[in-house]
């Protein structure tokens, strides 16, 4: 298949534009290279090296001796985004250029409005052009777990049957997401699920859970294929940044109590799980929605996992509970479905100490680029001073 | 009360800032004067004359001796929203700065991305405002009832008691709008239920049916007071719309079978819900959500009154069932909650057939102000063509 990955120069975009061109499938990215400014910006930096993307795919041709197309543009600049749907016409894009850290979102106003803005308007973007210029073409899109927040019931992939005073109906989930981030990816699942029932188009919207690992199959090929690894408050997820914590004798920084429990996934897993969607293709004007994890943990259990691995390491990992800087339950019900890429064929790669040892070995290789300073958070929910310079209150945050 | 009308311009911003400063509130409006600016962009006109917002307000002050300030600026200009929020100090905003119109919306990729791009990030920049700079201030937002789209379940106000598999929790009602301009207030929703649990913020969402109505007891007074009266296809409203066309002789266009219902209120009644609802000040943190309609009524049920009232007002008045530009259900459950503005005190201004009379007279008195052509759809809901110049094809449309 034709397959453009929007995004496909981030932590997961580059990895999955690697896996399906090794599957054999005809390949382009679309990227704005956002992630990098944002390191550039504000001093932040990939815990593991990366190269740029044009050598990144100029390392896989000699390797592979496959091509990957490289489009330069904005999902924002619809001429550059219709230029790359009408020149590749691919039969599946799947949509990762997405601002996609929390944090990141609750800096403060521009950095609230810049994540919705690139979000829900890109994606927007990307449902004309798919309607303009690739009308068969399936969206795959990269939804996440965050956008039911944590219900009291169970949550299930995307609709819900709601019994009501006699009567039934199959509705959208209520969705109760915790930050600018979140909400924008539930704005986009509003917005592409009218776009199928309006244009015919077909959809698959992927919540998925917090991704960890630090390499794939295709990524371990050569030390240029690999992609980025963050630790840092604003952009590293609970799991990858422990592993770096424990690694450099930082103590693990555990927010609130502890209790708040989420849905994980392996890196490698999320590769299969889109090249899954792909395969099968959904209906003309289906939407539909998988739940993208394979395993549930509290912050409380992923520490004590890192814990354990480490100390066995022979690390000493200390941990520190600090004040949440987030608006969450910290211990609440959770019991999130997610059967749906099963039956597709999933093969999880469970959480096994050998991939937390793994990581954390990864973090000791490059300990001398960890820079502490970026650990700590500084992002605050709750935070009512008005930022006029974000970027030097973040850079100098874990001082 | 310090009230700040966002939007005091519009329809319905402009007899709001009226009513309540009849009412002795100071009253303060901020407006970009979009909605002007499309009539001048597509050739289309209020049925009832305006007069500019300069001239309003000096009327206003020459009639009643009382001052509205007036603010020029567009919400997503944060430091003149912000001036505005600064100086003026409201202790309540009512909120009805957003592109309207579903139709509009739906016009082409650009109308999409401007409707969710004006609504969603105007709102998030007022929500931001409040926390900087007025954080006691109450918001009370206009949204819309089409959010909740035609659910084969009762629709309660904003929340429902779901219970499922054994367990119960209270979760925001789930949403199925039918236009971007719809979603763009679904999106508003969740934007403003998230600032008010992290925040603090008091805020109050009016999810508002269909308005009917060209004058309030304050524009009556004078007519420089006038607020304007739209009967094209992209702002018209189905009941006034209806009445224009009944006046001038044009076959009322019903849209496919004409069993979609909706709910329905007066436009003095949208005066009193918002006053009923600043009086009520929510609590610290709290968002709650109010339906504001008083009946329901199919098209069919509209039209068939126009044309009863018509009829003995001596109109020959057709009727012409077109195809649905719409994408939508043509016959469907619907019972919609509204009891809490009710509970506040509201006692509406029920659909009379003098209401009816009332509009067609009006029409009647303009119609060498009536342009024929802005009166067919030509806005589809399925449209896949690029449009490359929306402007001529929407100006020329009912020739």
């Amino acid at each position: 298949m034709r397959i453009l990955v929007l995004g496909g120069d981030g932590y997961l975009g580059w990895p999955q534009a690697l896996y399906l061109s090794q599957k054999g499938h005809e390949v382009a990215v679309f990227d704005n290279l956002a992630r990098r400014q944002f390191d550039l910006r504000h001093g932040f930096d990939s815990l593991v090296p990366i190269q740029t993307l044009h050598r990144r795919i100029a390392c896989w041709q000699e390797l592979a001796g496959r091509e990957i197309v490289h489009y330069h543009g904005d999902t924002r600049d619809y001429p550059a985004l219709s230029h790359a749907f009408q020149e590749f016409e691919p039969e599946v894009a799947v949509h990762y250029a997405e601002q996609r850290a929390a944090p990141y979102s609750m800096i403060d106003r521009e950095h609230a409005v810049e994540t919705q803005d690139n979000n829900v308007i890109g994606t927007l973007n990307v449902l004309y052009a798919i309607k303009d210029f690739a009308p068969g073409c399936h969206l795959v899109k990269l939804g996440t777990m965050g956008e039911y927040g944590t219900p009291n019931i169970d949550i299930e992939e995307g609709f819900i049957e709601i019994e009501y005073k006699g009567r039934k109906d199959v509705l959208p989930y209520p969705k109760q997401p915790g930050s600018f981030y979140h909400l924008s990816k539930v704005h986009d699942s509003h917005n592409i699920m009218f776009a199928c029932k309006i244009w015919g188009i077909r959809s698959t919207d992927l919540n998925q859970g917090i991704v960890y690992g630090a390499d794939t199959y295709e990524t371990e090929l050569h030390p240029d294929l690999a992609t980025r690894f963050d630790y840092d408050q604003v952009y590293g997820t609970a799991l990858n940044r422990f592993c770096v914590q424990a690694a450099v004798g930082f103590p693990l920084t555990i927010y609130g109590r502890g209790g708040q429990t989420r849905g994980y996934i392996n890196i490698k897993d999320t590769m299969r799980c889109i090249e899954l969607a792909a395969l099968s293709e959904p209906a003309e004007g289906e939407y539909r929605v998988f739940n993208q994890i394979t395993e549930r943990f509290s912050i409380n259990d992923v520490a004590a996992m890192v814990h354990r691995v480490g100390t066995a390491m022979g690390l000493t990992v200390e941990m520190n509970t600090l004040p949440n800087p987030r608006v969450e339950a910290e211990e609440h019900y959770y019991n999130a479905v997610h059967t749906k890429l099963m039956d597709l064929g999933l093969e999880p790669h469970l959480l096994a100490d050998a991939v937390i040892e793994r990581m954390i070995t990864l973090a000791q290789e490059y300990r001398d680029r960890v820079d502490t300073r970026l650990i700590l958070p500084t992002v605050d929910w709750r935070e009512v001073e008005n930022h006029v310079e974000p970027v030097e209150s973040l850079a100098v945050a874990g001082d």
